[in-house]
């Protein structure tokens, strides 16, 4: 299977980001071109890159981008300069937890960078070439630092794909939520990883893609690559699952997730917890496959975790067209939370969690 | 509050049906002239007139526009013509009871006709200006029978109004799927009207609508009809259902139904299913408001209604724009089946079923 690079750094004079814009798909194949840290937390905010873990691998280039602008500071102001630009991509999205994470990361390179490299700064602190010189030392380890971040996710895909795939049934069907897929991640995806991974396996898996409103992501984006990677898929609007369900056409659903809390709540796109609910009252498993790097052990209940919410225009237009009337009030949160009490199992790339409960997770991220 | 005239018969030298193009709200109040049969048609089977007592009453004038045909044709080819008409109609939508309903009174009023006027056909069969006379005299039976089902429905809506409104609190906030309102029916609608009475008897009601995908009847026609009469509406993704009714701000479901069963079994936009087992995961009660033409008597259980499919491009494409692979399959369903014992009670003009099973059912209709 052919998984999209759909996130690439690409060498220059200074460097950028070119990633898939997918806001586009699938009438459209484009490129947006990140140069500044601007146009990229733009990009993450309005979509154009989305999903947990391709956030924070965006974002982790986005450290890089955020650092180019040193070159324009005296050295003693490129710490606040450094932190307002971490600051600002920590603003694009406020659920996804490896966004946090991947800047943390980053942060950390910046600090080590400080304590040992800055003591140059002492013998030539004004001097152009030895601020460059400092700039692309920073530059280089930041670079290292998001390269590294992308092809550990791509392995932790991998990982998740094979403790996943063991849970799937040799002929089944599934049903999934969003994206969670390679075009989520750095590798193969998460949900959708365990689904290739099966499918390489040998197993004969059919998916059913709830086409995820208001962005579509189910039908854009799942169905896209699924369908690209020759997987057979339906997509249904988010409102037909029951139905489909009550026909048992369906073995099982499996979503990804944004946030993980300490007991097993699971932030993730609006819907997942309706799904969990049906899966309950059809008495079908219901899996989350997600990194561990998406478990937030300050989280102690659902409630904690803060829920983005999105714009009245996602509801009330569509490509320009109006929807509903133009005054009215929406509701539109972009995740829910599901309680573990509903959640079967939580995949990771170190292994399998179930049943679902603060030990069993503290054990497993130990 | 002013509901909306949706459906008018417009009297001239044949009369035709004046229908309001619900295809085209919120943006734009655009009215369809049917002035044949295949018109008519279309516009049932494109939605531009949708709810089931509405289609029943647009089908009722339809038995009009079809019997217009016959100044065409000898009269020993009426019936054939006529039935054949008829049976155009039936074939624009298969799930909703009413149209087979409504189009069944007519066929009653065109068998008495047939009885009893045609006997004028033996004196006279080759003149074309008996023909005439017997035309006008069928026109006009055909005609005050819709215009009788058509002011029966309103008569309806406002009992069932006034039933449903007392099982509403004194203030709280209802959670409504698709359109059950004025543009359903051809009074102030079913799952609407029992709002509007309750508003009207002086209750303080918010309503969250569903936006209710594919075809948006929730954003486009029931947020639009509740704005327009001055009730508090906030629009949600049929997806956010769960998140909301987790925060606990909904004290009750309320929707419209298309066919519902001997024992209970209710058949309603694609969606309400899914509803109906959220309310009961949190506890809240499910209430189905409709007329007793509803009731069809001959389903003994869910899986004997027929569910109409409906097209992929639906699902595939959204004013033109692709969004989702252009060769991919799809589940699309235009309803589905919620099971008694899901259904707190069932509000008909006749009274409320509580709880919902064959005996009160029976008991009520008798």
């Amino acid at each position: 299977m052919n998984h999209f690079q759909h996130i690439q750094w690409q060498d220059g004079e200074w460097g950028f980001l070119k990633i898939l814009d997918q806001r586009k798909l699938p009438a459209e194949e484009d490129y947006l071109l990140c140069k500044t840290l601007e146009t990229l937390a733009e990009a993450i905010q309005t979509l154009a890159v989305r999903g947990a873990p391709a956030i924070g691998i965006g974002a982790a280039y986005g450290a890089v981008l955020a650092a180019q602008k040193l070159i324009h500071y005296p050295l003693q102001e490129w710490e606040k300069v450094f932190q307002k630009g971490l600051s600002d991509l920590r603003k694009s999205r406020p659920t996804a937890v490896n966004l946090f994470w991947a800047l943390e990361q980053q942060e950390r390179v910046f600090q080590d960078f400080i304590s040992q490299d800055i003591g140059l700064r002492k013998e030539g602190s004004g001097e152009e070439r030895v601020k460059k010189e400092l700039l692309d030392s920073l530059l280089s380890k930041l670079l290292s630092k998001a390269k590294a971040i992308h092809s550990q996710d791509r392995e932790m895909c991998q990982k998740i794909g094979i403790h996943g795939a063991s849970l799937l049934p040799q002929k089944g069907t599934v049903l999934t939520h969003c994206n969670a897929g390679s075009l989520a991640t750095g590798g193969m995806g998460t949900a959708l990883g365990v689904i290739y991974q099966a499918v390489g396996e040998g197993k004969k898996i059919e998916v059913y893609a709830d086409e995820t409103r208001p962005l579509l992501q189910g039908s854009r984006l799942t169905a896209w690559e699924l369908f690209r990677n020759g997987i057979p898929v339906k997509v249904l609007a988010d409102n037909m699952a029951a139905s489909l369900l009550s026909k048992g056409k369906v073995d099982l659903i499996l979503v990804g997730a944004d946030r993980i809390g300490r007991k097993g709540h699971t932030a993730n796109k609006i819907g997942t917890f309706g799904l969990a609910i049906l899966a309950r009252h059809f008495n079908i498993p219901f899996y989350v496959a997600a990194p561990s790097s998406t478990f937030d052990l300050t989280i102690l209940k659902g409630e904690d975790i803060p829920i983005e919410e999105r714009s009245r225009e996602e509801l009330l237009f569509w490509k320009g067209y109006l929807i509903a009337p133009k005054d009215v009030d929406v509701y539109n949160p972009a995740f829910d939370v599901t309680p573990p009490e509903l959640i079967t199992a939580i995949i990771t790339e170190k292994g399998i969690i179930q049943p679902v409960n603060e030990e069993n997770i503290l054990a497993l991220l130990a």
